[in-house]
């Protein structure tokens, strides 16, 4: 097995991942090649992370997971590769690898530097094809995370919200807006206050009731309901809760008992 | 062979559609992923039926197509399979499946209850990864049909609008726009009056010729031309009908002698 | 190997790139398809031919690479396919295949008329699912390319505009605007005036400095890079030139020392 997945704010509309699966093809011809997606908003390192994050637990044993969001290409910021207990991560190391690595036990972080990985001398703004590509597809068939370059203990980590929880209340935030419109929150379940009849509460005082799956409400009404991911999501039945409710990445959520 | 083919509205934005395929290669190393797509307006039912009809005919023997647009997800709303003469449908029972097997001739329908074909008990908000990906990839890679669950006689299906045919005009309507603008209509030709010199007729009276190819007309002009789905198609050489002749899914269409 | 890439306007909402991956997997079950893109605006040739010609370099030797925007399409443009000396190019005769073939040593040109290479006669609105997809399988799994049609001595080729190299300064123009907003020029090194000191000016006067990567200058800055095509690209550091400095396709470009 050799799945390569890609996650980048390259978009669909040009050359940017069709060429990354052309360099990859060309080095390991048997790769399994996956698109999480090519559509992060343009320099959305948080999104990246928390997408990889979601995905990459359900990818099989050995999954090769690259992910490029990457402003800083071609400057100072250093290209890693991460060995987890059962995945390889690969990116620029500006936190975009941070939120699904630590989902795993980490066996070893490497700095990218071994020309014999790459193709060429690399470009400096696309180190996708130009870095990323090539070392993923040459680990891919089976060539040494450990030649890779030197071992780091070094990772640039981006900041994971936390729960606030009081003697009533959990008090927590929207981290990301999904296709639908719902409001993924950082809060899990075991943050929750005791008893069973919690509402969530925007800061705007509309007070959500919650619901075991989307359509527990009528049509057009908004629910908080456990999400696919572990986490409290806001949602609206049939429609975005984003757009109804106005929610936003860092909008609060308050959890409480439905008094 | 052991094609599985995607039709969802999940978007391609963020991790579901990544995740089912994460997901289908655990279980199932050589399956052959193909998207149809995953930008199917959110909860559209119809069109992701039509989308899945217009492509299934086309793809090799034993293909499985999972379909996912499912807006009763965690409800009271069953999760089937379809087996058909040359091909399995998987989706929830909300009528996707229903106009790509309208096709073919049915040989089982079959409610999906087995939990030995799912990897854990599923979420009640997310089936297209915790039910219908599991149940494709172990049907892909060889276990049974049959021990999917219980048949059943029944099958939500949906409706297709029946062309009028009087004396000298057949009526119908648009049923689909397509990505150019293309208004594809219920209409085919074995409907039509009889003669040769038909013309297509829109609500505002627009009159249009009908011609063989969309550059049959100057750039600018609508056309009515035999699409490759084998329906009418109202179409504008260059341009969109949909924008030039606001039209829309429902919009009437009459087909009569040019007079 | 068997790769085949698709490049088309066809987007991602409907069938009809899913289609062409049914039939090719009906002919030809080894086949590696690759996207290199479906969201060419609609007709945009020129864009197509650009986006093919950056990405082919990229893939193995052998791949065919298959290209539809086809506005013409049903009408009297031919089909044709290009042998260069490491790749094939399929799509209709109106120049989309032209600026990858310019980039190699072409060394036949066919008219596709070998109906044996089709599934059925060719519907006159969808070449992409009737005439390249399965000719592409064909020739993937091993049928000769000399047996697709007559030799032709003719091909429709786009013009690629030339830089304009003066005493001090060499002028040329924006080709292509990407998803970034970056807007990638006509202009190679080697066209450049000598010295160092280069800056790039839009026609509304912006002096731009050349830089290394895009985050050489400060956030919001536009930046002249050495883009990853070998090409000058005008950005902005964190934004879109496109919108900031109103950059479209056409848009003068002109090279000169910093003052």
């Amino acid at each position: 097995m050799n799945v390569i997945t890609l996650t980048t704010d390259f978009g669909t509309a040009n050359w940017f991942a069709g060429t990354m699966k052309g360099v990859m093809l060309r080095i390991n011809p048997d790769a399994r090649l996956v698109d999480l997606t090519h559509d992060i908003p343009p320099g959305d390192i948080w999104g990246a992370a928390f997408t990889l994050a979601c995905a990459a637990p359900h990818f099989p044993d050995q999954t090769i997971h690259v992910a490029v969001v990457d402003p800083g290409v071609g400057g100072t910021r250093r290209a890693i590769a991460i060995r987890t207990e059962r995945a390889v991560f690969i990116g620029p190391d500006n936190g975009i690898l941070s939120l699904a690595t630590a989902k795993e036990e980490t066996r070893a972080i490497r700095v990218i530097e071994n020309l014999d990985f790459l193709d060429s001398e690399p470009s400096r703004t696309f180190h996708g094809r130009d870095i990323f590509a090539p070392v993923a597809a040459r680990l891919g068939r089976g060539e040494r995370f450990e030649d890779l370059g030197p071992l780091t203990p070094d990772l640039v980590t981006l900041h994971w919200p936390v729960a606030i929880v009081e003697d009533h209340t959990t008090s927590g935030e929207v981290i990301f807006i999904d296709h639908f419109g719902n409001g993924i929150t950082n809060l899990s379940p075991k943050t929750f206050p005791a008893g069973k009849d919690l509402v969530a509460m925007t800061p705007g005082g509309v007070v959500i009731p919650f619901g075991s799956h989307y359509a527990a409400v009528p049509p057009g009404s908004p629910v908080a309901v456990m999400g696919s991911t572990g986490l409290l999501e806001i949602a609206v039945n049939g429609g975005s809760a984003a757009n109804h409710l106005r929610l936003t990445r860092g909008t609060r959520i308050v959890v409480r008992q439905s008094s």
